[in-house]
């Protein structure tokens, strides 16, 4: 069985890619932009991740003999087959990079290749990115609400399958999360792990305490104490307090303990009470059980005493809304050298793409250091010096303007794929990490809410926004 | 880097088997119970799906080089990194087929092993049997809606990940789906792929008729025409009807038209009706866009003319609920040959596990072929011989009996790996479909319901239940 990655696509893509080789079409150059149109979970922004997991994908597709066979009896003809065996991805793609925040309708990747290859990597680039980004998204409005609480990520058994965790827990750990339970993350990503015991190791002990004394025993550096196995304030946090004393004699400190279960607002705040009337100020709460922004907000509410979230389910599988709707469209076909910008039309505006190659650049204030807007151009515009005023206008309601002043402007796309050679950013986290902070800082916070955020605004420059109109109201002429 | 699986685990698996080695106890014998507790989507069963990649997964588990040096830097110590360094699965798992109708609180899966070893599996087995059964289980929900309609999964690009996609593809094949778009899906499980042509197809020729006659000479046995790019009952389908004809004189036929967006009732009507009156009944219609259980009921409520059903999102994430609660109990513990059960107490009843190894039966009544309940009874226990009377009792209501005249029990777990060694099934797809149907036969149809199925019965044997009960008061009293 090949391992190759080429036949990770939908059917259609093929169809479609040998239709095109029998007519003689393999060559033709097209512009595909990758972008999204809804924000998930309410949210005010998007985390972008997934670049890397892409980028691997299309530099390596390879089709093997086993692969070709496979086709062959699906009925595919020779001629096309034998394009396949000697295709390798040849185009460009340009990119924002890994933790970058996004919006709805900007083109996030864009592709810029033979038709037949732009097809052929179209279902895979549009499942890592609506994976990764939506878990990326669903980590940081987690991060929000945690604030300088530390949030752990402790989901890899309700992952779907064990990649979806692996990439998910690297999808958090560049939103902010400190670290992960899932050793293969850590080990490739460079993640710190995190984990202390379960019910299970409690359980295999005579007695609560004998278990604790056997862990703290054995991982002194590392002293967390799950609380919960019997009875929370009855037995875990005597014991815990019990062998904390034992320890402090030795002149080890037991690190944590970890509530799984019940009341974690009462049970945190009865804890800490206890340890506390001890001296055991230092030891810390962990807290985990179904968690997610919502429920943190309301722990945090009520009072409640934990000083290290730990979040699983909720966040490995965007529990809320599992999927986030990631589009893949055709924006430019290049016929003889010529530049032929698309549409496609929508009975909602909102909907209607925006055509031809594009530049996405984000607007900064100079005076307040903020972003204003994201500000979509044609390939080939030049934008007024940066440092002069910029007029921006709302593509959908066109009268409703905005002046900014001295304005900057940064490039979001860079080139990371140049005739199919990778030439990019490196994959690693701790840089999309870096960049994911930094891109949040220069959003208002009225962007962040959990709740009714306020919507930034993506704009377009007033050519693209002409060479649209001009567009619609071409095909719709010609429709009727 | 290596490509080894054996790190894809929780960080706390490895603390506690460190815990385990340092202090001699590595080959003490456990048994864990692979369980769910609560059906997800209101649900009235769920289809179980994943032991193929289970299987393969504990039988592969091998620690590369790298991986050693990894958890070296990490602080374990070189004893236990020696065990691990020779560590193998040598145990023995005993599980339900693939395929079959799972419940709540029922092991579907036993581990027999040395204590680190059980521990190591953990976090892999219970994420694979989540994400499995779960999109199994909800591919199943909308079959039991499409009925005789067929039914095919589109959702590639929105699985969590290529490996999501492709192994949630199978699942929804094991569960009745008629096919997949994913072509390495078909490649590699021998699933029936389908698959048409995109909008960007369409857009890419300079008319909607040009490219349906394109599309239609090269791929003639699957004609099959998207209509909605430009608009559905003006372009689409009267291009389509166009083509049909042109293509009818050369003794080719059309084989569906598909819609993607819209109003899908209305829109499938006109279509049906535009295409008979030209005596194009023989053109089967598809529909896609966001459909799932619920939008097909009403769909088909409303008299929408659908024919094939296309569902991606909704049943690659388990959209309404992505995550099963699959969860890993200790159940015993072999000391020196003697086998002691175990319990994890919990306030809610029935949250407390059933102790010690055990066997599922599912009772089929003789005279209505249909089954009554799932009975567990302790390992070693012997059924009344088949063809007589079983008196069953709800566990949780004890007062509550039913008497199952001439049952028959079919026992549902297998032995699949011994002493390490896989023994068990192929992991052939249409196997373990043709038992799903099968399964679900034996179930009435008031569990099938897609709102408010009837409760199936899993009871437990008379002499587990004095077990547990004992237990329960010994664990209680000693707590107090």
């Amino acid at each position: 069985m090949g391992n190759s990655f080429a036949l990770r696509t939908d059917l259609y893509e093929l169809n479609m890619m040998q239709t095109y080789v029998n007519r003689g079409l393999q060559d033709k150059k097209v512009v595909f932009d990758l972008f999204f149109r809804k924000l998930p979970f309410g949210n005010g922004y998007a985390v972008f991740v997934g670049l890397d997991s892409i980028l691997d994908f299309v530099t390596g597709i390879r089709f093997a003999e086993d692969d070709l066979e496979y086709l062959e009896s699906l009925g595919f003809n020779a001629k096309f087959l034998e394009v396949l065996r000697e295709l390798r991805f040849s185009g460009n793609i340009y990119a924002m990079r890994e933790g970058e925040i996004i919006f709805p309708n900007e083109p996030v990747l864009t592709v810029e290749a033979p038709m037949i290859e732009a097809l052929l990597i179209e279902t895979s680039i549009l499942n890592i990115f609506n994976h990764e980004t939506l878990i990326a998204t669903k980590a940081s409005r987690i991060k929000q609400v945690t604030g300088e609480n530390q949030v752990i990520e402790f989901g890899a058994r309700r992952g779907h399958g064990l990649d979806a965790s692996l990439y998910g827990a690297r999808a958090t750990y560049i939103a902010g999360f400190a670290g992960t339970s899932l050793v293969e993350a850590g080990k490739r990503f460079k993640i710190p792990v995190l984990g202390t015991m379960s019910h299970a190791f409690i359980q295999s002990f005579n007695c609560e305490i004998e278990a604790f004394r056997a862990y703290s025993e054995e991982n002194k550096d590392n002293i967390i104490l799950l609380v919960d196995t019997y009875n929370t304030l009855r037995s875990g946090i005597p014991n815990a307090i019990k062998v904390a004393k034992e320890l402090e004699a030795k002149g080890i400190k037991v690190k944590a303990v970890r509530l799984d279960s019940g009341d974690l607002t009462y049970l945190s705040r009865e804890a800490r009470k206890m340890l506390d009337n001890e001296g055991l100020n230092y030891i810390k709460i962990v807290a985990s059980s179904d968690l997610d922004e919502n429920v943190i907000t309301d722990l945090k509410l009520q009072g409640a005493k934990i000083d290290i979230y730990a979040v699983g389910t909720r966040v490995i599988t965007g529990y809320d809304q599992p999927a986030l709707g990631g589009v893949y469209k055709l924006v430019e076909v290049l016929d003889e050298e010529e530049r032929i910008p698309k549409i496609k039309l929508s009975d909602n505006i909102e909907k209607i793409i925006n055509p031809g190659r594009k530049k996405v650049f984000r607007i900064v204030n100079r005076e307040t250091g903020k972003a204003e807007a994201d500000y979509i151009t044609r390939y080939d515009e030049v934008l007024p010096r940066e440092g002069k005023d910029l007029l921006l206008f709302d593509p959908i309601s066109p009268w409703k303007k905005k002046m900014v002043k001295e304005y900057v402007a940064i490039e979001l796309q860079k080139e990371v794929v140049k005739d199919g050679q990778r030439c990019g950013p490196s994959g690693d986290v701790a840089e999309a990490r870096k960049l994911c902070a930094a891109s949040l800082d220069l959003l208002w916070d009225e962007h962040k809410r959990r709740i009714n955020p306020q919507t930034y605004f993506v704009d377009l420059s007033e050519k693209l926004w002409y060479l649209k109109k001009e567009m619609i109201e071409r095909v719709t002429n010609g429709a009727e």
